[in-house]
C-alpha cells in the first residue's frame, strides 16, 4: 500500500512514454486533507535540478497537497525551459485537482540533461493520466512508477497508536548524503503540526538516509517529503511518532542498500569509542568511500590494512594505533596491528560486519555502503544514467 | 640512469625473497657528497607506517647520507617489532656504509600488516647485499627494486646548467594526494642549502605528485626525498633549478598516471576560471574522485551531468547555472545546459581532456587521474595491496 497505508491520501502511477521501457514513469500522490501539512529535506549538491528549485518555493509555507514524480528525465541543467516545464507540471495538476500550484511538490529522476519539449509533452501527459486514475489503493504502482535502475519497488508500512505511516522509495546508486539521497514520499494519517512534521522528518533522516553512503556520489534532484494529513484524528505521542518515522526510514533505507547497482555485498559498518557522534560519522564514511577497501570486500578480501589507511585520512580525535577492528565478529586487528589470521574470516555472506573501535570516547554511529564491483563499473560505463 | 645520473651518487637493487617472484625488492641510494643535503615530504595520512615514523625523525636535521627502499611488504601496523626492524635497517646500513643511523632514510611498501621476523631478517639481508653491490650506474636497477604492482619501472633525468637532477618512482595505485603519493627519490648535484632544497621540493610536489589523484586512496608509506651533494661544484639558478625540478617531478607523475592499475584513460582535468587556486583544486579533486564520472570515461560515455554533479558538492565559489565543460576538445555543457552532442565526442584515446570552465576568476589548477574499469576492481578485489 505504501504510501496511501494511512487515511486520506491517494496515489496513481502510469506510463507515459518518458522511458523506453514503456513501463510506468509518471506518479502523483494526493493528501486529501483534512490538514495539508509538508515537510520535506533536499539534496545538498548546489547543482539542483529544476524540480528542487521549485519544490524548495513550494515547501517555505509547509502546505503541500499534491506531489508529482517523473523518472525518464531528471531535468537537471536544462535551463529556463527546464524550469518552466516544472512549472507546468505543477500548473497542470493544480487545475486537474483544484488547488493551488504553489502546494505542488514536484520530483524528477532519471540523466542530467534531459528535458527537451518532448519530455515536457510526456510529462504533462502523464500527470494528467496519473490524476484520473488516482485512488486510494493506488501507492503500489505510484512506487513503480518512480523506480529508475532499481530492481524492486520499495515500500514501507508502520502502524502507530491510531495512526499509519506509509512510505515509498527510488534508489538504487548515487547514493550518498546530503539530507536525501533519493526521492521518498512519506504520508502519514497523524494530526502535527508543521513543524512537528518537519522536525520529526529531519531527525528521522539524519541517522537514516542521511547514512546509506553506497558509492559517495551525491545527486541533483534528491528529495523526501512528508505529508501529514491528520486524517486519523488522532494526535500521536510524539515520541512515539518520531521513533516510528525513523523506523520507516530506516526500512526503506536498507531496501535501497540492498538493491545498490551491482552489488555483491551490503556493508554495516559501525564506529564505536568516538569522541562524538561527528567523529563516528567522519571515519564510517571514510571507509564508506574508500575504493580499495570496497574492491577488498568484493574480493572477499578482509583487508583491514585498507581500513586503517582510509579513517587515518581523517580529522577525527583517535590515535591510529589503538584502534580494534572486527570484521564479521572475527577481531582482525588490535590496538593497530594483527590480531587473528584473515583465514578465519568469512566474508562470503552478503551482509558484511564492520566494527571499527576508536577507543577514544563514547559515541558511535552506523553508515551502511556497498562494495565496488564488476557489475558496478559495468553498469555506470554501460548506460548513461 | 635515474638517480645515479647526477654526480656523486650511487645506488644498487637487489633481490632478497620478499617478493614471492623472485624480482628485485630491495633499493638502496647513497649520497657520496660532499655534501649531504636532504629534504623530504611525506604522507598526511595520520596512520603511518614505521618507515615514516623513523624518517620524520632522520630528516629533522635536514643531513641525509643513504636511503633503503624495500617492496615486497610495508612494515604498517606492525607493532613496536615493526620500528625495531626499521631501526635495524638503519643501523645495518650505517655500518656497512661507515655513517650515522640518523642519517639513513628508510621506505617500505607492500601489504599493510607484513613485518614479521622473516621479513625483518630478509630486508637486512637484501640491505646488506645491496650495499655490497653499490655502484654509480645502479640507479636503473634501485627503480626496478621498488616496483609492486607498476608494471615499469619509472625514471627520469634534467640536465641543468652544469648541474643534474635525477629520479626514480613507484606507484601504480593508491595514488592520492598528502605532500607525497608513491615512493620517490630525487637526487642532485647541484649546490643547494638544505633550506632551498626543503623549498624547491615542497614547491615541485605541491603542483605534480600533490595533484595526481588516481583513485583518492591516500596511503601510509608514501615519501618523496630530494638529495643534494653539491658535487658538480655549482650553485644554481634558484627559479632555474625549481623549474628543472618542477619538470621532473610533473614527468613522474604523468608516468604514474599512465601506469596506474587497471585504468584505460589517463584523464587531465583541467579547471579555469576559479576565484582561487584552492577552489579550482577542490573542484578538480570532486570530479576526480566521482567513480560515477570516472565510469562514464571507462564507458567513453561523455556524461557532462556527473561532472557538474561531482562540482556542485564543493565549497568553490561559482555558480553551477553559469560553467562550460569541454571533453576532449568538444564544449558539451555552456553555461550549465547543453551544448553540443554527446556523439562529436571521440573518448576513445586513452589521453582525456576534461576542461572545467568556471567563470568566475582567474585562478586555475589541473589534476591528474584516471577511469575506473573492470581491471581496478580485479585487481583491488583479487590481489591483497
Amino acid at each position: 500500500m505504501s504510501v496511501t497505508a494511512p487515511a486520506g491520501f491517494e496515489a496513481a502511477g502510469v506510463a507515459a512514454g518518458l522511458k523506453s521501457t514503456g513501463k510506468p514513469d509518471v506518479a502523483v500522490v494526493v493528501n486529501r486533507g483534512p490538514r495539508k501539512v509538508g515537510a520535506a529535506v533536499f539534496t545538498s549538491n548546489r547543482a539542483k535540478a529544476n524540480p528542487i528549485i521549485w519544490s524548495q518555493q513550494v515547501i517555505a509555507d509547509r502546505v503541500v497537497e499534491a506531489v508529482v514524480l517523473n523518472s525518464g528525465g531528471a531535468n537537471c541543467f536544462t535551463g529556463s525551459f527546464g524550469f518552466q516545464t516544472t512549472h507546468q507540471t505543477a500548473e497542470k495538476a493544480a487545475e486537474l485537482l483544484d488547488i493551488s500550484a504553489g502546494d505542488v511538490l514536484v520530483c524528477s529522476t532519471g540523466l542530467i540533461g534531459t528535458g527537451d519539449e518532448v519530455f515536457r509533452a510526456k510529462v504533462l501527459a502523464g500527470t494528467e493520466q496519473a490524476i484520473a486514475t488516482l485512488s486510494a489503493d493506488g501507492g503500489d504502482a505510484a512506487a513503480q512508477a518512480i523506480m529508475t535502475t532499481d530492481t524492486v519497488a520499495k515500500t514501507a508500512v508502520v502502524q502507530g497508536d491510531g495512526w499509519t505511516i506509509g512510505g515509498m522509495a527510488k534508489g538504487a546508486g548515487m547514493l550518498a548524503p546530503g539530507l536525501a539521497t533519493m526521492l521518498v514520499v512519506v504520508t502519514t494519517d497523524a494530526d502535527l503540526e508543521p513543524l512537528e512534521a518537519d522536525a520529526a522528518l529531519r531527525a528521522a533522516t539524519g541517522t537514516t538516509f542521511d547514512r546509506l553512503d553506497s558509492d559517495g556520489c551525491m545527486s541533483t534532484n534528491d528529495q523526501v517529503t512528508l505529508l501529514a494529513n491528520g486524517a486519523s484524528g488522532v494526535k500521536p505521542d510524539l515520541d512515539a511518532f518520531r521513533s516510528a518515522l525513523r523506523g520507516l526510514c530506516q526500512e526503506l533505507a536498507v531496501k535501497l542498500q540492498g538493491d545498490a547497482e551491482g552489488a555483491s555485498h551490503d556493508i554495516t559498518i559501525e564506529v564505536r569509542g568516538a569522541v562524538s557522534e561527528q567523529d563516528a560519522v567522519e571515519v564510517g564514511r571514510s571507509v564508506a568511500r574508500n575504493n580499495l577497501f570496497k574492491a577488498a570486500i568484493f574480493g572477499n578480501d578482509p583487508n583491514w590494512g585498507r581500513v586503517l589507511a582510509a579513517i587515518g585520512t581523517t580529522s577525527a580525535q583517535f590515535d591510529p594505533y589503538d584502534v580494534d577492528v572486527w570484521m564479521n565478529d572475527v577481531r582482525v586487528c588490535t590496538a593497530g596491528g594483527p590480531d587473528r589470521p584473515r583465514e578465519d574470516v568469512d566474508l562470503t555472506p552478503r551482509a558484511t560486519n564492520l566494527v571499527i573501535d576508536l577507543r577514544s570516547g563514547e559515541a558511535s554511529a552506523t553508515i551502511l555502503t556497498n562494495d565496488l564491483t564488476h557489475d558496478y563499473v559495468h553498469e555506470n560505463s554501460a548506460y548513461a544514467s
